[in-house]
């Protein structure tokens, strides 16, 4: 085996399964061995960004690493934003950036560039392949990194002449790095902590909002009444009806403040301490920082769902939570809003539905009423970089095959990664991307309201604006290969969810909103 | 004046007209100081790599610097490709990037990031403005140094709390660092050499592409007989009848090294000594490692212009070059290919016209061609990140009012940035964009005949064609609000061309390679 060779077949042997990748020069011997080594399916993504955001959103429900392959440091430059938002989900991702030929860098060709300065601030571990020989336990490194128990993304850094080198030889594979043990006390103390509790909430994230943990997290709040909390950017959240409820924390900094306020106690699980999404002088940047009742069980980086298993048993809490079964809201009709969206959207999602919900200020009413929905699981945005839908709902098709993907998208973000549509299309992924279509950058238009300007001038009216001229999003998706529709009314978003429903490939919905 | 009217007002008195923006709540001052200082136009953007090109486009034709305006880190890291190639083109930028407010960075809400980690790989100058007090002072550095005879990327990142603070001062504008001065000796060394010449060349780049630095490499080349080449990713070139003919470089190593190998003298002027884009095994990097008769007569960072003034008045060269007024190829007719393509839009050029030329494989031809067409100027990709013709096209309409800007993109670019178009549609820009869509990523499939590799296996091949599902370009412009046709043969082309020539706005052709 070659270099390249030895590489693919290293992840294929520790389970890697897909590559989302945009080569170029540099990499043509990895692409070749996609077809020589065997194992691995190579996916065509015409940016960047699309490769990142689909490597994170098939890790986040696949819980195993996808590669990324991107070119050069402009190829890796391209795929950052969406690093980030991975590496906020925690998500393992594995960075495979090809790179010059080790000899012909000194050179400084065109597009040559400090890979490891521009990598650093998105990668939890990185290394250039230094030679031949290492190739193969840089490898097994790369994947053990992204598997660890802190997660996250592993940027590999491969040059071109060490991916020609022959006979590159095998290394053994690696185990990741387990859970630190559980501290049996902390349990304990946490129990007694909620025992005395008057009004107690627990802030959940990562592995405590599925699975498992999930199933612990709801015993504990049915024994208690407590209620239960996630992130506002959380990795992946089981919900609906016959699910524990979990709120989701508001995005703006007053409202998440009153969420914490109300509780005398907040217990932390698998969640960093909350903070404002920016900051504002007269608000604290940490939400619980003067929360004389916030304690942590787990932190991000310990096994957030054994550690509700084991409070559950300390509670003594009955082994199956009661079904909530909240009612789904009413049929909705008339002019579309972000409320009847959100409940023609809920009421449409079927039984073990998968939602990519990075809309933010267009899906506030659905992640309310998500809990009365089918039992279903969301992905959200978690690193703010906007723009990564479209590329996660790539990456949960493949994660999940044979279910359709639901894509909550606003239009400014829609705007970022058009050409993810087209990659949709190649592989006829079943994806129903909702963009709702406000025709602006309404975040940035409730900030100005927050910050009491009435009449933003004419530029900063123009800045926050995408009206002139609105984008004609079935359009756009046609042209990518994808078919399309806009709607106006509740009535039409539940007809036009039905018939994308019943194609076989994606669809894309432009929900027209005030 | 608020810190952030302070650094427009700074900005402005500097000259800069133009904020290719991308804002986000961090940059909401800055975006409402365009109101309320003046002076400055807001151009939005829907991708920050559209801020970073269309910045670098205007700043290669305008010869001052535009700002970028990014959101944060994750702003900045979807721009930096195209700040990549800006720092290539030596191109006068001053990326802008809102942070958070200096208080909140230790929460590390979701979208912080080390952002100097991220600019440094394309930044020739970096700084964070790190108090109200240094505000002005820092914004006039930034300024400088992207006006300086180096030129480049100048990153500088304010915090929201520095915009928001009051009563922020002035500092006394800085000019920019000069040229070094000239040594005589060595235009006289230089003069010496190609009068001793059998066989001489200029190998030029950066100001000896235009106006009085081009007029006098003319000159030279009429009085010696010489050849004029450029680099291959030049910034920006004069070029048509009546004007010195300049060989591009070609892209692939072993016909560039023939190239070179024809002189017995080659005098670098603006450029740096060529390299091959990556490295082959059997192919030196540097084209001119081993070649005997290469000199410098002025680096990238000295006066090309001059040098080359004083190399003529050294070699008494006549004031005026005689125009070769070269014919124009006939008029092209039947399906098109890469040739005809070229044939048409040469043909077509109005004089004094701008080109921008990010395709590669299909813009040879035209590379040939042009000194043919009438006088114009042509801006290239220089960092070799795909992508950016879209962008660039937007600069030069707002560097250029009044002329129409000719684009030629390859499909594979033109699938990197399509929301440019909404830019493009929204401002009105008199851009033609033709799309040389052959539907593949066809420099790789060069590269792989290169290799000697004739029947690429399954994945090899998909990872490399465009054509499952093809792009509908046309339709993809009108989703953006540009409206376009597509072609199938050369008539039809010139038609599509007079079409575009007599609109307003932007205009989409899709020319249909084989």
């Amino acid at each position: 085996m070659n270099g390249a060779e030895r590489l693919i077949a290293t992840a294929v042997e520790d389970g890697v399964e897909i590559c989302f990748a945009n080569p170029g020069t540099t990499e043509m011997p990895l692409v070749l061995a996609l077809d020589s080594v065997g194992g691995m399916r190579g996916v065509l993504c015409l940016h960047e960004n699309v490769c990142t955001g689909a490597a994170d959103g098939y890790a986040r429900l696949a819980g195993r690493p996808a590669l990324a392959l991107l070119h050069l440091g402009p190829g890796l430059a391209n795929g950052l934003a969406n690093l980030h938002n991975a590496r906020r989900a925690r998500s393992p991702v594995v960075a495979v950036v090809g790179d010059h030929a080790s000899w012909h860098l000194s050179a400084d060709p065109p597009l040559a560039m400090d890979i490891e300065s521009a990598a650093r601030p998105v990668s939890d571990w990185y290394r250039e392949i230094a030679s031949p020989e290492t190739l193969a336990a840089d490898t097994r490194a790369a994947l053990a990194a992204a598997r660890s128990r802190r997660g996250g993304v592993a940027t590999l850094v491969v040059p071109h002449d060490h991916q020609q080198a022959r006979e590159v030889g095998p290394a053994p594979l690696l185990a990741p790095e387990p859970f630190p043990p559980l501290d049996p006390a902390r349990i304990e103390r946490t129990a007694a902590r909620l025992q005395g509790a008057k009004s107690a909430c627990l802030f959940l994230g990562g592995r405590a909002l599925w699975g498992a943990g999930l199933a612990a997290a709801g015993r504990i709040a049915a024994r208690l009444g407590a209620e239960l909390l996630c992130e506002t950017g959380f990795a992946r959240l089981e919900t609906g009806r016959d699910r524990p409820r979990v709120n989701r924390l508001p995005y703006f900094p007053e409202q998440a403040q009153e969420v914490f306020d109300r509780f005398d106690t907040v217990v932390l699980c698998g969640a960093r301490p909350p903070v404002s999404f920016f900051g504002y002088g007269h608000l604290p940047s940490r939400y619980l920082s003067g929360h004389p009742g916030a304690v942590t069980l787990a932190g991000p980086e310990e096994d957030a769902a054994a550690a509700l298993e084991g409070l559950a048993e300390a509670l003594d809490a009955p082994p199956a939570a009661a079904a909530e079964g909240a009612a789904p809201p009413p049929e909705p009709r008339g002019s579309l809003d972000t409320e009847r969206l959100a409940a023609a959207v809920v009421r449409h999602l079927p039984e073990g539905g998968v939602v990519v919900l990075t809309a933010v200020s267009s899906a506030a009413p659905f992640s309310r009423l998500a809990h009365t929905a089918r039992p279903h699981t969301q992905i959200a945005l978690t690193g703010g970089a906007i723009g990564e839908g479209m590329a996660l709902a790539i990456g949960a098709a493949f994660a999940r095959p044979g279910i359709r993907i639901l894509h909550l998208e606003a239009d400014g973000s829609a705007a970022y990664l058009p050409q993810a549509l087209w990659t949709q299309a190649r592989e006829g992924l079943p994806v129903t991307t909702v963009v709702c279509a406000n025709r602006a950058y309404r975040i940035l238009r409730i900030e100005l309201d927050r910050a009491g300007i009435e009449r933003p001038g004419e530029q900063t009216g123009r800045l926050t604006d995408l009206r002139r001229p609105a984008i004609d999003w079935p359009e756009v998706a046609r042209g990518f290969g994808v078919p399309g529709e806009a709607v106006d009314t509740a009535e039409e978003l539940a007809a036009a969810l039905e018939r994308a429903a019943a194609s076989d490939g994606p669809y894309l919905i432009e929900a027209r909103l005030p």
